[in-house]
């Protein structure tokens, strides 16, 4: 069977990761790149003659506005236009920054391709609203797709997953955001909280996913770069009290859910961080969020637990379901998400 | 009547604001403080000729172990050692090193003096552990008192408030804790959010105040130094529903908690400790809680808010509270913090 | 004889303190502040009854483009126009946003009134580029001052200190730059140091106030609050040594210059920051900037040491002096910042 | 030609790069590793079935102390004792905690293996303090060598780099040290820096290796994880001047200095660290330093630049040279750091 054809427009922090992840999936190509400017990231690709994830080399097509010269003053191979890498490819994941994926659309729409734009791009762009374990089957056959962002991708896996087991009815969340990721300079915060006002975007969506759970949460900023963290307060379906052991047992079971404790060593977001790098993983990336053990615990009928979403990476697996979804790769979210798990290595550790 | 007398053992952080807390109190008299070492702390009072809040003069005390000729050398005066400090209060407050108070306490025993101790000691050095407003009537009369942390201390305003305007049975918090106070060298983390195994003790420590709520927690430290903030979920007694409205009705009527907005320009933490200062606060201090109006939500039946807690200074008031209850100087809960807050000018914003 | 009327344009972070300072001085007054919004520090001084340092009310005024009716919802009393203050001041403190200073100008120049802008305004607003110590003769019965900025009126303390005693050639400075200030929202940078092209302006700033001194310099940029540190590296005239000994006599001596050491406890720019809020100064600020007697060694015949910079408080002093030169208030550098010293008690601790 | 057989002991931050850098010696073999508890480091290898950089298997042998059933209810092969593992080996890398390397020297001397020492072990512990392109043929033959700390060793490559092209006779520098390593849970700094007596211990060994050379320095700690920043101010030879091209064209002939820009995108340590993660460098590291060109100013006759130090990975190279030196598997400074170069592929992207 013919590989799927994909190409990636915007190599900043998430498409270098979606490049990364499609050159990975064997039943798929990675046709090539598109971006703006010659960006540290660009550079990088360069200084390792072009050649990327998994010895893939990794072709670069310029966007609209692009300045070819600068390019070829410092001998980084061009090989087209974005038109010309949206006429060789089947699908397109859209990692621009936020609001160019909608301009964009319109070129996807007259070439006739499929497009998964990522969290920054408002609902409207796309048909389904897309997380691989939550609502894998809507994603069928569609054309366009947008993902959840990163909060919301991890907050879901253990949602949908204790969902499954037990029942979910309520759920109400705190996030504690880092603001910035490792080489950021263009946002940031000292020594400061920041609130947002309430209800956090992610509590809203994750309603838009999973309509039948009532949420709500408060989002509080804090300067670091490593890893979100999320409190969960998980309510049973119809009142029923959801045990400690239940949801542990569940977590555990969960590929894309890396169960952790204090005591191993992982103290917190950053042992994480070093964790991933430690593991040889490219860019010290993780593709599962962590779920500390030790934070579990019981409030009344309800759960309480607390996650780690590592906001670089995590909708890496999620986008690579939605290519199979969207073009019907495979029929079944066991089946789709068994797949990207496969070529990612996901839940190796189990 | 004769004022009440009064001694601080230990002027660290929480030792000079509770110096500073005493000298502002019309019915208390500051006998003096007592430390160790010429610390920063006795270099600035020492810097102001021994002069501090309301124009006080401070005596110096040295406790145990205290290399006078240090004093000395920078002229700095001493009034004597910690025992002949003890010999002429009626009550020590004492804020010591964690663990230090509890040897300290066999000298109090000795002198007959009574006193009351920092969350940092262990419950049982106490008497009664105590919270102005929650638990005011516990302790009358009573020797040995224990003061709440301070996130304790803050949390238990705002669930107390609920509890009396529309009763309150059952919290799950989250603590988003800073890790230093500013000037501190001795303790921080660097680009890293850290979680402790739950159950928080804030949230244990609030069933020892509140045995009729069932609370749980989940605590995550940050790399800031001005102020935690806590997400609250708190469920109404018997399942009865608490609305945004009663909530925000009780929070703005409490002396002590500051109902702040986004749109005002309350961003976070660090505005709440940039508007102590622009108060010409002393020592830029905040007495009240910041709790976010824009925080508050519905999840369900139950209702969520956000609050900051000014760590320095938050526990002042409630210790002054513990001094009218411990000396009988005021019956009810009512009158002894109306008291405190009088001296405090808490509550003028409202 | 009467006092010199001031008004201060721009209520913000050095605003605050400009008011503060002239508030402070005996032979000035206050005649009113101008603003645009109801920001954290309007509503402070409202809470306070409108009254500031020194018991002093301060007026306020409205700059053009402010919505009076956002005021008087907040039951901000207003006293007129930035106009009617221009009409009713001998001199203005411009402290507006960059660029802003220069559009007011106009406004100067058309009322007659003098001016003294703040280090974000470019050099050309002004006739005099102006230091209190190093060229006050300079700003005598001038009618348009610019302050040097932070970093370079501490740095120039302390290089114009060493001149005055030993003769200085040449100097090269490292700025370890705080980003933000406490309570800043608006910029800051998160686990990572920036660095800017060199030459730093506030070595080439400084060659402009001390021609005769040849300055470069590197500045980086640190996610911090309290205190840029800068480390200086001053060479002798015509290759004279400077001498360890020489340079802390001569530190020593400037009353602008609080000498310290790590053995005291001051252990970084917090530990200055907290020694300041402990002293009780208002906004917990410090005229003085911080230079350590541990770190000055001898590089060969040069010297070498860190001082650390107050950012937000530090250009007060100067500020003032600059109005008495531009005033004519005192005739020489030794009077006019004597003067200055004296009302803000600045020098108290030698 | 039989390969020098190497063990590494202490599998902690530099222990695993060490182990990743023999690895990737094509002449040497890594015998082994040596620990003492299963750390994450030791996890994250198991979870990877005990195979690291360059496909290659690390047995594990465990310190006196270690307790097996740890490691066995982790399932995590143990290959033997610390001893056996000197059994087995030409030389030992010595990356235990500070001052566990003087102890374990004993048994080094017992068994007849050569060592090297980080520099977190005193000078005495060595025969020879070491560094790759400035004293190379001093550390041929000997049995124990000393590594320069990791500011030291990035420093001395740009010094030793000017020295050998134009000459230099004195530097003083600032060094903007980062406080802890990302993952770093047991230090840390929070919105504070932190200065230290001067000289830094850096200038002073710079002096033990380069006697030649006068040094002094001043170091402040930041609270940031990615990179060391320095600058440095050197003085030519004989008074000569040195100018920036000189300077420039030596940094850049240097295959361990990386020059970069900040038009580039290089802002600061962070960009850095970034670049390093995309350019799939295993862990994220770099081996190389960074030079901000733009950083380069002549101050009178001295050039004053800024440079980056990766300081997780940046002595690998040297002590990869420290081994050929020891083992005199090289005769010449040229030919032992090629060799290392070539292996590490450092100096490629020239």
């Amino acid at each position: 069977m013919a590989k799927v054809r994909v190409g990636v427009a915007g190599y900043g922090t998430i498409g270098q990761r979606l490049a990364d992840g499609v050159a990975m999936q064997g039943d798929m190509e990675l046709v090539g790149i598109a971006d703006l400017a010659p960006t540290l990231a660009i550079r990088a690709l360069r200084e390792n003659g072009m050649v990327g994830a998994n010895n893939v080399k990794y072709n670069l097509y310029l966007v609209g506005g692009a300045d070819k010269a600068k390019f070829d003053a410092l001998d980084i191979p061009v090989a087209g236009s974005f038109e010309d890498l949206c006429g060789k490819v089947d699908i397109m994941l859209d990692s621009s920054p936020g609001g160019v994926g909608a301009k964009n659309k319109e070129l996807y729409e007259k070439m006739g391709v499929k497009a998964i734009f990522q969290g920054g791009e408002k609902n409207s762009v796309a048909d389904v609203f897309f997380h691989g374990y939550a609502n894998y089957e809507k994603g069928l056959g569609q054309k366009y797709l947008k993902l959840t962002s990163c909060n919301t991708t991890g907050l879901i896996r253990t949602v949908d997953c204790l969902d499954r087991a037990v029942g979910v009815e309520k759920v109400a969340i705190t996030i504690i955001r880092r603001v910035a990721d490792p080489g950021d300079y263009h946002r940031g915060l000292t020594n400061a909280l920041q609130i947002d006002k309430a209800p956090s975007h992610q509590a809203v969506d994750l309603m838009t996913i999973m309509p039948h759970v009532e949420a709500t949460g408060i989002l509080v900023h804090t300067p670091v770069t490593h890893g979100h963290i999320i409190t969960v307060l998980a309510s049973g379906k119809d009142g029923k009290k959801i045990t400690r052991e239940q949801a542990l047992e569940a977590f555990r079971a969960h590929p894309r859910i890396r169960t952790v404790t204090i005591d191993e060593g992982f103290l917190g977001n950053a042992s994480l961080f070093k964790y991933a790098r430690d593991l040889g993983n490219r860019r010290g990336d993780m593709y599962e969020i962590g779920l500390w053990e030790d934070s579990i615990v019981e409030s009344g009928d309800d759960i309480m637990y607390a996650i780690n979403i590592p906001q670089e990476s995590v909708t890496i697996p999620e986008t690579m379901d939605a290519i199979r979804a969207a073009m019907e790769m495979q029929p079944t979210r066991e089946a789709g998400t068994a797949e990207t798990n496969k070529y990612l290595r996901i839940g190796r550790f189990k």
